[in-house]
């Protein structure tokens, strides 16, 4: 992928698009288009006007995209600090919560000032989990520089950190009040980091979007280049995830269509004890989801060929789509059905899974017996 | 004050009284009388039927009430664990935070399962925390023992813990899904903390209900005693503060009301290192709601009778009433002063206080100049 673009001052405005979140009171925009990172100050001033603001960063995104966010709010006249942790997911830590939270307190930010959080999907898990509990609710503002962070994370005010117990067991609900997605930012992102990204996109085009799927399909190469189709994933991905939590904002029923992949997902991450150099998490998604759209087709739910049409999807743009193209040594049914097992999807006995009738047809099914789904796997393992 | 009454299994049901939180969705009741800790396992499984509990309590209440409560929960069917954690105000940190924490998930709690806070406002803000943040919020029903808890700590879902650089900076709004409040558990109190948490009711009808004002000036010592009083003056509290909160939930305007007494009082702690040797909270807020009437009896806003008043009734149950009254070396001006400007209701030079027309007239001042709150303050202090 191609370096940043340098901002110059002369350059026409790049178009932007706009997402609304419709959740009342709570309700914000996400703003999304390259160089976007140049006009945050603009863009936080004109909406919340004479805020002071803390920036949470990890190491990596802080060397850079920090000094560019910087100038814009300097632009804008936004006071700002700057609050550094170390990248990867061990920082979502109640240890690194307690520094983050020591040093917003400790720069005197009030509950109408903002906390901006530039990064990945771990750092607005942290930040967000910070603003919402400093002075019991701050402002927050979410600018993700990873594309599973701009079509996902920071989307539906899920905050949190882990526990040695668990994921993302500790957290809050807490909106941001607007999120500023640089698309451009995109590029100085690994491949790998890319792809697990998108796998994200598939998936929410997968729940309910036949048509954002068929439109994936055709423009899935502009979309890895960058450019307005890249834009455009992005912006749809926010649509259809906004859509899902307006209508279920505390995860209390419909927001489960979400985890589509995940529950197989989680089981492969935990497999290989969470080591990225095996599978990240967007390639744990991408296979998880294939595997719910075979279970489906082998209980009859939908055809083979929309099974089909899904694998080859995901396998076009180089994402993994079998459990055998794990590398390292072979993973194994029981420590599959353990993984799953212990997910918080599960109720006495018969498992919740996300299954499908078809491409964007997917719906809760809470009565799996277990039997079927180790049955399922044992067949999948030497696919 | 007596020791605990035994339950017996035909005693007579005590009366209980009931006020509902009117908070829409998140509205809730709080039910009051002696001897109601041995139905709490009724009273919880009605509303909250099959759920699993943590209690979270401290050494000191664990070994005066714990066992008659798991008894009652046992009786119902409730199953549950038990969280101890040290007494006092240090236990309101990120350490003892992470810790309960760690037992609420490795107790495989649910979110619709519940904590259980068991103690005073120490245990009722940490317990509720962290009832907020496991899973992103479960239930939370409060049992306080303490007068204080019971009648301002335990209504309005405002949860927390201290930062090192201020108290309760860090936190959650999580209303309780129930209050349980035993009056007869405050009978192992000491008369020290129970006159502290009386000053809080006196606070309240001071702030807009000056019938409940002359209630309590008529019946101070039954309340004192125990009986039927004491539950009365319990239940009108809450109903008065929750009426407050009903009105503001999250602190964005007239919920300061409920500062009375409290900015003069959060200066007198700080003076004294937060010594509870020499003033514990409930006596600064005697003081300090003291000096909110003689200040706006000196600024000409009330009746100087008004102040003597509000003075005599502290005074006759005990309170202090004057900074001179306060043990140890004498307080001087320059320290009560940076201790109002660290306060949190302080804004660009001028500061908040709450001020009052008359008995139960009390009101927000946002442009109080500092100058004039030294001099009173120098007056005040060889009084
Ligand atoms: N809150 C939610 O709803 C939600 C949803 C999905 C995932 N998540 C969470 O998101 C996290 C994963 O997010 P992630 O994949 O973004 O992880 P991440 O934040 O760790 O980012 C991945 C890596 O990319 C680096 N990076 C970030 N932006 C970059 C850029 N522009 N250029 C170069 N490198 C960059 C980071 O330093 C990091 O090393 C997980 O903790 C997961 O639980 C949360
Ligand atoms: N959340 C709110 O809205 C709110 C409002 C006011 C105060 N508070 C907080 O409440 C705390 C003060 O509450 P508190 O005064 O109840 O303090 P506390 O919880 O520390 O209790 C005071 C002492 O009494 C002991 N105790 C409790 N119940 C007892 C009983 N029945 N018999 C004998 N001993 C008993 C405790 O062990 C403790 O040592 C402060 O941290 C304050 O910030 C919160
Ligand atoms: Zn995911
Ligand atoms: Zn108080």
């Amino acid at each position: 992928m191609s370096s940043v673009p340098a901002a110059t001052a002369d350059a026409p405005a790049a178009p932007r698009s706009h997402v609304r979140v419709e959740l009342g009171a709570r309700g914000y925009d996400i703003v999304i288009g390259p160089g976007l990172i140049d006009a945050a100050g603009e863009e936080i001033a004109r909406r919340l006007p004479g805020v002071r603001a803390a920036i949470v960063t990890d190491t990596t995104v802080a060397g850079l995209h920090y000094e560019r966010l910087s100038i814009a709010l300097r632009a804008a006249g936004i006071d700002h600090v700057q609050i550094v942790v170390p990248p990867g997911e061990t920082t979502k830590s109640f240890a690194q919560l307690t520094d983050v939270v020591d040093q917003i307190i400790g720069a005197r930010l009030e509950r109408g000032d903002v906390v901006i959080a530039l990064g990945g999907g771990v750092i607005g898990d942290l930040a967000g989990f910070a603003s919402a509990i400093v002075r019991r609710g701050m402002g927050f503002v979410q600018m993700p520089t990873t594309l599973l962070a701009q079509v996902d994370s920071s989307v539906g005010g899920k905050t949190g950190i882990n526990s040695p117990r668990g994921k993302n067991l500790i957290g809050a609900f807490h909106q941001p009040a607007l999120v500023l997605s640089d698309t451009a930012l995109l590029d100085t992102l690994s491949p790998r980091e890319f792809a697990a990204g998108y796998a994200e996109i598939a998936k929410m085009a997968l729940i309910d979007r036949p048509d954002f799927f068929a439109w994936l399909d055709a423009n899935r190469e502009a979309i890895f280049t960058g450019g307005p189709e890249r834009v455009e994933s992005v912006r749809q991905s926010c649509i259809a995830k906004a859509a899902v939590v307006a209508a279920d904002e505390r995860e209390e029923g419909s927001r489960a269509l979400l985890n589509l992949g995940h529950t197989f997902g989680h089981a492969l991450e935990a497999a290989v004890g969470y080591d990225a150099k095996r599978l990240v998490h967007g390639e744990g998604v991408a296979i998880g989801t294939v595997l719910a759209h075979r279970f489906s087709a082998k209980l009859g739910l939908c055809l083979p060929a929309d099974a089909e049409r899904c694998e080859a999807h995901f396998a076009a743009v180089g994402l993994p789509t079998r459990i055998s193209e794990i590398p390292g040594a072979p993973l194994d049914v029981a420590t599959l059905m353990a993984g799953i097992g212990q997910d918080k999807k599960v109720r006495r006995g018969s498992l919740t899974f996300i299954l499908t009738r078809g491409i964007g047809q997917a719906f809760i099914a809470s009565d799996v017996a277990p039997a079927g789904v180790e049955a399922f796997l044992t067949e999948e393992l030497t696919r």
